[in-house]
């Protein structure tokens, strides 16, 4: 846990905190109870991310579990007032999202099957091509094709968030434009601080906020200028820039926690079907300095402070930004 | 559609009708029109019989999109509320039930993943060896596995209905014995009246009422005493040694429709993963004369009436019995 100012350790205390996209070991005790530790009202967390149906189900209904076992730190969220009772009650909420659309495989009709499981966030790519578009490290980019197209009109209806962060440039705009609903880049950088076909140019921001999107900043070294370097600083930077960019209204958190993840794991998450991993990692990963673990989530909120944003600010960045785009899209 | 007695019709459209087991061919307007013009306040639809995970979830994704497109004929129903408000509504509500645990594939987990996609009912083998215990065409008889111990257990904390009608004797009586809520015989008839492996001894439908459960009739052909040439009379036969033997709390109605259903189909259902059905069956199916579509349900009501049963007790068996079953297991 970090030492912070009374005044920052109260703003964030009394603040929603919404970390748009953790990625931690799930059904582990420590990984949980640092998001108690780190004062974090909701995560978006991944339970998917190359499964398929089956091994995504398993996933959810083991967080089923978790929400009994460890239901002291942790409990389900689909609705804003999921949310907020999360606050009320001191636990951390849990959006189970996707980061691929490989769950659903080819069928459209499992769209409302994880809907009523619980999934509320949906990242349409990753890294790759699947039968919606390209993801952003495909050697060829393409729009939405017919299937995707298809998806983002019954994420539509259902009201599920369409996040966009991993995902192809093309791919990326054509969403964008054909989603009735606000868009959101979860965990995305900008390509202006760091050229990586990982981060995003201010040109797509400016698209996501037309339509009412927010994006989220990212401690993923490589998406950040100084990498392994980085420290909150860095990181800091990242939120100035896309908040020149985006404006107070549209910036997030989306902090990409891998805690208490294996080597082995990363390579899966890095390769994929691939031969070998998209680009190659340094391991154990070293996060910014002040940012390494949930548990520092209020150095972040005292990082803004100090920078001289107002609380005001700070609580919409931290988490009401959020929680208006969940609002609008999931419609409770 | 049926014509009867001004009594009976009017005993009928009072009545909670409730159809323990239907497997027509879903997504077919005729087939839930019919259920309308039969009076039929709900039915347990079978949504798998030897599907794996994948393939039940498109099931269950498509009687969402059903709920939709033929939303002016059926409803969903997760709750004995549900099923209050079908009644009211002047629509069938759907009860998703599986005749087989084979979606759970082998992983506990989904059991609660399924209770979440609203399924309220499981069968927990069908007519072969599963990972659960034995079916009732199985060469050799076995009680409950240790996995099919857990399996009952998860049911009872999620509050799902056991239905042992396809069972085998010893894991039917095993699995009595393990539930700590009533069990269903969903569509099961007497062997007294017809020697047939499907079919329940007396003992087994005593072991049944002792805890509390419900047996209910069935009108498929080769479990009737007269097979292929019996009429609505040799049903109401049924019906009444059931209640000889378990009582006018303890009956109940397990239809076993199949309409619309193609040749192809039965040769499926009858056969699974074997090379051969496990017994030849007379296609195009000849059903009692009287009760041969789920619109000549109010023949039943009319037939039970002239039999000389109260009013009271017709109303028990054509729905308030499973109701009460409902109640007590779903727990709402």
């Amino acid at each position: 846990m970090s030492k912070i100012s009374p005044e920052a350790a109260q703003l964030h205390n009394q603040s929603i905190i919404i970390d748009g996209l953790n990625i931690s070991r799930w059904s582990d005790e420590e990984v949980y109870r640092h998001l108690r530790e780190g004062g974090i009202t909701a995560i978006n967390a991944s339970v998917a991310v190359w499964e398929g149906t089956k091994a995504t189900l398993q996933n959810i209904g083991r967080f089923y579990r978790d929400f009994e076992t460890y239901g002291q730190y942790i409990r389900p969220v689909t609705t804003v007032a999921d949310i907020h009772a999360a606050k009320k009650e001191g636990k951390t909420g849990v959006i189970l999202g996707f980061q691929n659309s490989s769950p659903i495989e080819e069928d459209l009709d499992l769209v409302e099957v994880f809907y009523k499981l619980g999934v509320r966030v949906i990242q349409i790519t990753y890294n790759d091509l699947n039968f919606v578009g390209a993801g952003c490290y495909e050697r060829q980019d393409i729009g939405l094709s017919q299937f995707g197209m298809d998806l983002v009109r019954e994420m539509d209806r259902l009201g599920m968030i369409v996040d966009l962060s991993h995902v192809g440039y093309k791919t990326t705009m054509d969403a964008i434009e054909a989603s009735r609903n606000p868009v959101w880049f979860s965990h995305a950088n900008p390509m202006a601080l760091k050229k990586h076909v990982r981060n995003k140019t201010d040109e797509q921001v400016q698209a996501l906020v037309k339509k009412g999107g927010v994006v989220g900043v990212n401690i993923f070294p490589p998406f950040l200028q100084r990498e392994y370097e980085a420290t909150l600083d860095d990181v800091i930077d990242v939120f100035e820039y896309w908040l020149k960019i985006a404006g107070e209204d549209h910036v997030s958190v989306g902090l990409d926690f891998t805690e208490n993840q294996s080597e082995e794991w990363f390579h899966w998450l890095m390769s994929g079907k691939r031969k070998d991993p998209v680009y190659p990692l340094e391991l154990p990963l070293r996060l910014p300095q002040g940012i390494t673990r949930a548990d520092e989530m209020p150095n972040l909120t005292e990082g803004l402070l100090k920078r001289g944003l107002s609380e005001n600010v700070v609580r919409k960045i931290m988490g009401e930004n959020v929680l208006r785009l969940l609002q609008q899209v999931w419609g409770a």
